[in-house]
């Protein structure tokens, strides 16, 4: 779709100056820009651009005063930067409005199906299920049996969900994410190899969660694996059965969370974080990427390491660890002055 | 489904003692209990809990004395975690009992189905494939051409089984698990880029292997990546192409094994493991978590680190690592003193 | 299929020593063997098995002399490597030879689609999309709106592309990969909650690109994540939004690139390595495999650890590291010499 600076201003409760006519198809930073393209200027950082951005609109604030001649077409706003949040918003919410149901697609007779929905092709909903109002299902979605999923949900393509899972209200579950496969029991037996443990719990997740592409988070072996209100998890993150993620709690891609673990509120976990079992992690703990946590953390802890300890005092060991072939020959020197 | 009190005893030949009407419908931990759940109490750490549980019915063995009053039901039998585990695998038999095609699915004219099967909806089976008697394939599965699926497996959503890949019996793969991509495989050429290398190998998959969601699989360059029998592993793994993993071997989740190389039976390797390829480790070999193998293991060997070593050494080390600082200063001093 | 050791030879320009009618349905390796299998012998070390090979035909140079009986039929051309090579890009081909669009799939009436392609069951194309010329689209594929796929790409099943992206020519993405999911981006607010941040760039993957098994690629918050022409990703790789990979670098499996970071050409990327965000890493660097990258890397260093630092600074170090518990005995007696 096409907008021309007229429009936007009326949109936006701004004024053009320049060519009220000039019409843009897309969004660009100021930086990088390209004909039909709108960009804005906020940080003052980056002011430069705007002399020679080739975007064919920019959004700016009232108060900005251009120290040099610019080309392209300006629209004036109270606040540039949250002129250009509105636009975004509206952007993303005209790319993801579709409704109805496509064909074909496979609907327990038992299902419940709330209103303005949208389900994709080849997409299936299992018995006793249930979609409230409002909830985006795409393509090559598969809900299991006895799942409930709440209101504005959107389920990219290509999600599992087991069956007994219950998913909150406004969740985004991105493509290939898998909820609720077994967690990884299996009990020694006397032959030397293993007997399944039954994994009949389920996964919870609360309101406003986001998990990212291929996360997989096991259901609970008994009870619940559960992920409350505001957490958001990046790519590629492992969940283990019996893991509890606190509100707000951050993660980033490739951590991996061993089963029984909890972990507190306001967390924030760095990518490639690996964590143990049956521990417990405070509120407002910080982890360093790559860490290794095999121990409990007290709230409000910031680590490192692997196994991880004190973040402060792993940066310090490791400046050390960094000239160690120096004292090692130090060392070795002082041996040989002390024998001689 | 519900059950009372009275059904449960005869059905694990228990006998009653409270409200023979009382009814449940789900599984509980006695911790968490709930009205209408049915939990059991075999740990005697847990006792305490019986006496204040809200679970509906409790599971007990026969010699069970209480020491204070009980209000929940209780359920007397032989042995209670034996009588629990008997019940959790009839829930979990009778949650995956479906069988029958689902509308649409894609089976090519060249397949063979077993019989008693269950096929999902959206999935399909490929030119000269089979699928043994009593396997049940989810939604959204696709088999490839000329693949050999054994009998009593389980498929879950999402799974995708390249071209000529062989499943033994009793196999269990989780959604989004991917069979027989292409090995990563690329010669460099004169131009400064890269020829790739025909991946035309398969991938085998013996006896009661379970494969965790989203894990990886890659087929052989020439040969076969082989998964031994009874082989466990957990979510997010990567196989690459010719590697072998022998009987019983249990790998945690988000770990990565490199070409070529050749893990013995019975080992138990850690979450986020690195070994690189073309390697041999032994039988009963333990790898802690997070660690990056580039060396041989001889048998029941134990080891940590990145590059990883003997266990007990690697442990002490980092112990002293976590002081380095104190001994940096130590040597400072003594350097200082000697020098004077 | 089944080929004769004459066939063969007509096809190869070859000459056949033994039984001409000798017929093979498959290949293997000379170690392995077979009955009715196909093998080669070019470098020298595996001489010793054609002796004992129970491969049904095996190829081998005009030149190749043996010094013992030999029972399987022989092959001869002029170049042994290079007429398995050919036998192995005809089978290739030969198996990735469908065309045609199967039935259900689902494609909107405004996407545009080429000559010669294969869209697999229950695959599906949005609005405004369009794909090139003798591309292959496998089971359960989905791709967005405004999508742009080039000609001769592979796409194996489970595949999804989100809205916006654009894919170049002879490009391959194996199963379960995802293109374009959004980027994980977070602004706190004032409840201690986090509020999304609209992420409507794009990922752009240029030429001759390959992409292993559940691998994702964000698309930027605005612009483009781009991966340049001849890179090859292995499998459950994380490629965060806004990154950008230069030409012909090849990353191993289980590594992740977190925002705004940009790799140079041809670089080589061990596994399970971690790149924090907003770094330049320059051409021809090198990272060993579960190192943590913190900072830019200047071009061609080679490097380990994390944090990462000059390859064999660490390989030095970690030396040391190995014999701290000795180090800090010898220092703890040298303190006590010199105290007394």
């Amino acid at each position: 779709m096409e907008f021309s600076a007229k429009q936007l201003a009326e949109l936006l409760d701004g004024r053009v100056e320049g060519d009220a006519e000039s019409t843009v198809s897309k969004l660009s930073k100021i930086e990088e820009g390209g004909k039909g393209s709108l960009s804005f200027l906020a940080n003052p950082a980056y002011e430069k651009y705007i002399y020679t951005t080739t975007a064919s609109i920019v959004i700016v604030s009232e108060d900005f005063k251009p120290t040099a001649d610019i080309s392209t077409t300006l629209l004036r706003v109270p606040d540039a930067y949250s002129a250009f949040a509105k636009l975004l918003e509206m952007y993303n919410a005209m790319r993801n409005s579709k409704t109805g149901i496509e064909k074909p697609t496979f609907i327990s007779e038992s299902a419940k199906i709330g209103k303005d929905i949208y389900l994709g092709a080849f997409s299936s909903i299992g018995d006793f299920s249930s979609v409230g109002d409002g909830t985006r299902i795409h393509q090559n979605v598969q809900i299991g049996d006895n799942v409930t999923i709440g209101e504005n949900c959107t389920i990219f393509p290509g999600v599992t969900i087991y069956a007994d899972c219950e998913i909150g209200n406004s969740v985004t579950l991105h493509a290939g994410v898998v909820i609720g496969a077994d967690g990884f029991g299996f009990a020694p037996n006397s032959e030397n190899s293993y007997d399944k443990v039954a994994q009949i719990g389920n996964v919870i997740i609360e309101d406003h969660v986001e998990i990212g592409a291929n996360t997989t988070i096991d259901r609970a072996t008994l009870g619940s694996t559960i992920i409350r209100k505001g957490v958001k998890l990046d790519n590629l993150i492992q969940v283990a059965h019996n893991v509890e993620i606190g509100e707000n709690t951050v993660i980033a891609s490739q951590s991996g969370i061993a089963g029984s673990t909890k972990i507190g509120k306001n967390c924030m976990i760095g990518g490639q974080v690996g964590i143990v079992g049956h521990l417990n992690i405070g509120d407002n703990v910080r982890i360093a990427a790559q860490s290794g946590v095999s121990k409990n953390i007290k709230e409000g802890k910031v680590v490192q390491g692997s196994p991880a300890y004190d973040y402060t005092e792993y940066t310090k060991s490791y400046a050390v660890f960094r000239r160690l072939p120096d004292l090692a020959k130090d060392l070795h020197q002082l041996k040989k002055t002390n024998e001689s």
